[in-house]
């Protein structure tokens, strides 16, 4: 098969039909009625039994022939000769005759003889000890549950496709099932293709540019929200022959194979090979973004799909068109709070021409509306995993989403809610534990530059910002932390502040433009600066590795405990965190400010009450102070 | 302690405040990534890695220093000599020096000296095979993605409490963690204390007034739902001593031990001689309806609560006040969708002074508006199970909820959703079979009469009739069945009809008056009886077993099959399924008529559908006809 061939991407329409085109049904199964919960009845189920199997005492009383009570009344009872007891769960061994009665429990068998049952409370007991006083007036059946009344034998229990929950299993147990005819749920294997990928849990080679393998636990794991069953094969790294036998056997086992888009052209070669020795390739590319490399085909009899390699592509190509099949297959039902709809936080632009699956975070405004807004720009991060909430479909005509337009958002996975509360700023040691004590909140550590950013922008919550110049709301509450170089431990080069940094022979790693703490550093250069009567440019050119900066607070430290580099701009808790030495400069505060119509969200205030009552967590923090 | 001093019951409040001072909560656990699915975080993870490990290329291209490209365009491009190649999950060989370029692979490690990355599609091969031509300018860190920029060793990545779902696991991949600190799953307790109670799947004893036990497999679904682990434990029977050992095994073992309603009061001594001697009686008694014999308290150090006895009230109760506990000691959010709103279908009076947890159904009606129908009035009966999607609070100073009122319901599980079609009528095996040809309908076969009733009270989308004389409505469809005596097999008492009833000596069963299929037998006396010149009560008299009544369509055939009647009142069709004999008296016509302004469901279109396209239905069923 030729490659090029595929070159026209297909429409996300005939992707779809591609896969509905592929059997992924697995055959039904039997299981145990105490393993059912979540299945899918596989065929209609008919009570086998009356239930209940007798004529049933519905409550504490005496059983008696009801024509015996007719016309009695508080003021004249009838009197019974009560001639022995009937217990739930015991053959009755009286026989009720004219006059007598037999005292009955709730749901014991209705003796032979009698009709009726009388409640306990509406008898006395003769001072003789044997006569019943009966006083009130009985018909045939009264206080008896017939034999079948519940269900009768015969009578359309549950129907197909039913799905399995306590109330299910209550009807099941009534008439004794115990084990539950099902659908099967649909094999699925999944294969990592890429050379540079390792399972969690394995040592990484860095340096040989490994990286852990995301897809297939996600896939996994959204496979089997989706009903089906998860089969991981083995890495086959980049032994080719081992990975082409690797697909071969999971399509012999599989009803489904999926592997995720391998950055390496000669593993997506060994892919085609086998599809096109085993199989047929219905589609390459389909024009949706993501997705345009997704691959759909069989394989050996089994289903194959390729998804894109970045992790909110995959899983995004996954629910949209894998996901839906899966359900299919599995008889499960789409779930129903699978969609939210939600206003766009700002302005979107697009123009590519194709649909675009445009991965989506939520976040509540004021007033209770959800906002949605655009996450993970093709980056591949796989933060944005965790940032994203969900997908929104644009059509290939739409050129823009305008700000405050609605959309519909499918979420990723049912479980899906949007945060309580949402913040961007400083990446902070003592935020992160404050954090721990707030009930789902979602924090992005981008700095205090990009966390003003995203607050005046409307999008999130709260800012968490370094300086005293604050942005416009409420303040939440605020803490100061020390600050300054991280050195090995013991300070083996002796360096003692800035000035060091400027004039010896020192290797610095500094944190990027958008940390507040890089702005203090450079405040405090400034000051260096002056004090000198030089340019600020003077002395930050004179600093080796001023340029190197890396993104979170306890990046920089880490360079220098590898070995990479002799200072590293940081604070004090983190040098204490690490074991580190650390030479002062000063302290910087760090404020946490809400969006004002946010203050009263329950996430917000929650995090005010948490700086508020957690002393004990600045207590805890070197170098930290309310 | 004294059970009367419990007499004053408790109010519900208290009982949440009762099982809210039990500690259910388990110690957290480690488990596998792969396992992790749907669990919740017990602490937060920070990463312990930089992602990506390493300066990471972003596209398919060459790695260069971008100084050399600066001022290079279309028309002008930069010069560079190729010297090597790096992949993906290989260490990089190469040094990359001014004036030259390495070919890269998306993913790979930048190799030393260079410090961007020239997408392919920029650039041409000169004819020397050696020599890359690039056109286009580049900045330092182009199409790189630095070490620790998606997440940075030290940086939070997920906090306490959240749920794991594919998003989680994908995350939590990246950073390579195989182990999760999750949240224990309470265990739960599950004792069945009734003497007359068998489990499914073992044999009963009717005579014995045996009946399979609903609440403990209930319960244990209900509990595995809310985030616990259930443990069954053995039913002890009517053993007191037994009993009380398997509650203090279950004390030992579980966080919370349940148990239902037994209708014996020596259990529930035992129960109370166990907790009195072990722990203690929080409160025995609640003020709300059911839920009156609730007992809540502490059993060997671990919580104890009795839920009511019949399987509505017990799971009503459990939803109310266990769930909730349970998933707070889970750290299991509350389920999103677990409210709907809707309108009552009709005036529901209610005076006992006391709150009241009303098991509701739940319909659509033609607008898509959710009705909201009471069901089990207490009658214990394990259909209602189905029947019930969830409960109405009704507060104590509530006398009635009016028709079209706005309620609230709680459903049983988010799963939950309102029927596509919803039914009732006359019991019929084709029916029976049509429903499984439509998708989630609901169905009471409560005979013709009561069918009538419900469609006219606007509650059912669809009535199942028998006659000629049909509501109003919209007619889905019809078929004609034949009905007659179902005789012992080979019809051994020589009964040709009816007269043999009134005039020969033979038992006969009937079906309950609400039922269409007795309309059309006392249609047939009356015409026996016009025959004869005398009054059908005089035929009725005669005939033994006239009134003794079963309920479904099976019920009569099945007592002539146990040797208890000679003849029942029943279909041809029955008879054949049961090999049985069969006498016929005539044909009856059985109609599908829907509610005019439900006709436009997609249910009741299904339906009607169903009943057009399923000719095999009808023929392959002794007696029926379209």
């Amino acid at each position: 098969m030729d490659r090029k061939q595929f070159r026209d991407l297909a429409e996300p329409e005939a992707a779809r039909e591609a896969i509905a085109s592929l059997d992924l049904e697995s055959d039904a199964e039997t299981v145990p009625l105490r393993e059912a919960r979540g299945r899918i009845l596989a065929e209609r189920v008919d009570a086998n039994l009356d239930v209940p199997g007798f004529d049933r005492a519905s409550v504490d009383g005496y059983a008696l022939k009801a024509a015996d009570t007719f016309g009695a009344d508080e003021a004249d009872p009838a009197e019974l000769r009560c001639i022995g007891e009937v217990h739930a769960g015991v053959e009755p061994t009286v026989d009720v005759g004219p006059g007598e009665c037999a005292e009955i429990s709730t749901g014991a068998v209705l003796p032979p003889g009698a009709d009726a049952v009388v409640m306990v409370e509406r008898t006395d007991s003769a001072a003789d000890g044997e006569t019943i006083l009966v006083r009130t007036s009985l018909a045939p059946g009264d206080r008896v549950m017939f034999a079948g009344a519940d269900i009768a034998a015969g009578e359309r229990a549950l129907g197909p496709g039913t799905t399995i929950t306590p109330r299910e299993i209550g009807l099941l147990s009534a008439i004794g099932v115990e084990s539950v005819p099902v659908r099967g749920r649909p094999t699925v294997g999944i294969v990592s293709t890429g050379d540079e990928l390792v399972r969690p849990g394995n040592p990484l080679d860095s340096a040989a540019g490994q990286i852990y393998d995301v897809n297939s636990y996600t896939t996994a794991t959204a496979v089997e929200d989706a009903g089906g069953e998860a089969r991981l094969y083995p890495h086959a790294g980049d032994d080719y022959d081992a990975m082409e036998a690797t697909l071969r056997e999971a399509a012999a086992e599989c009803d489904l194979v999926l592997s995720s888009g391998s950055t390496s052209a000669s593993a997506v070669d060994v892919i085609y090979r086998v599809v096109e020795e085993t199989g047929e390739l219905l589609l390459h590319g389909v024009a949706v973004k993501p997705g345009k490399p997704m691959l759909v085909g069989r394989l050996n009899g089994s289903a194959y799909v390729g998804l894109p390699g970045y992790p909110v592509s995959a899983l995004t190509i996954f629910q949209a068109f894998v996901a839906p099949a899966i359900r299919r297959a599995a008889g499960v039902p789409e779930p129903e709070t699978a969609t939210v709809e939600g206003r766009m936080a700002h302005r979107e632009r697009y123009s590519e021409g194709r649909l675009r699956y445009m991965p989506v975070g939520l976040v509540m405004d004021g007033d209770g509306e959800t906002l949605v807004y655009p996450v993970d720009k093709g980056s591949g991060a796989t933060t944005s995993l965790v940032e994203a909430d969900g997908i929104v479909s644009v059509p290939p005509d739409v050129e823009y989403l305008d700000v405050g337009e609605r959309v519909d958002v499918q979420l990723f996975s049912p479980d899906v809610r949007p945060p309580t509360v949402f913040g961007a700023g400083e990446d902070d040691p003592a935020l992160s534990r404050l954090l721990d004590r707030v009930d789902r909140p979602r924090y992005l550590a981008i700095g205090s530059r990009q966390g003003r950013r995203r607050l005046r922008d409307g999008v999130t919550d709260v800012a968490v910002v370094t300086g005293e110049s604050l942005p416009d709301g409420t303040e939440l509450g605020s803490w100061s932390r020390e600050w300054g170089l991280v050195v090995p431990a013991g300070n083996p080069d002796g360096i003692d502040g800035l000035a060091a940094l400027v004039d010896g022979d020192v290797r610095f790693v500094n944190r990027t433009t958008d940390a507040g703490l890089r702005s203090t550093l450079d405040a405090a250069l400034d000051d260096l600066a002056a004090e000198r009567g030089v340019d600020r440019r003077e002395l930050t050119d004179a600093i080796g590795g001023y340029g190197i900066a890396v993104r979170a607070h306890e990046s920089p430290p880490r360079k220098v405990l590898a070995g990479d580099a002799d200072a590293g701009l940081g604070l004090r808790a983190t040098a204490e965190t690490l074991g580190m030495g650390f030479v002062p400069c000063g302290t910087e505060r760090v404020t946490v400010v809400a969006d004002e119509t946010r203050a009263d969200k329950d996430g917000v205030k929650g995090l005010a009450a948490a700086i508020e009552r957690n002393d004990a967590i600045f207590e805890s923090l070197a170098g930290y102070r309310r």
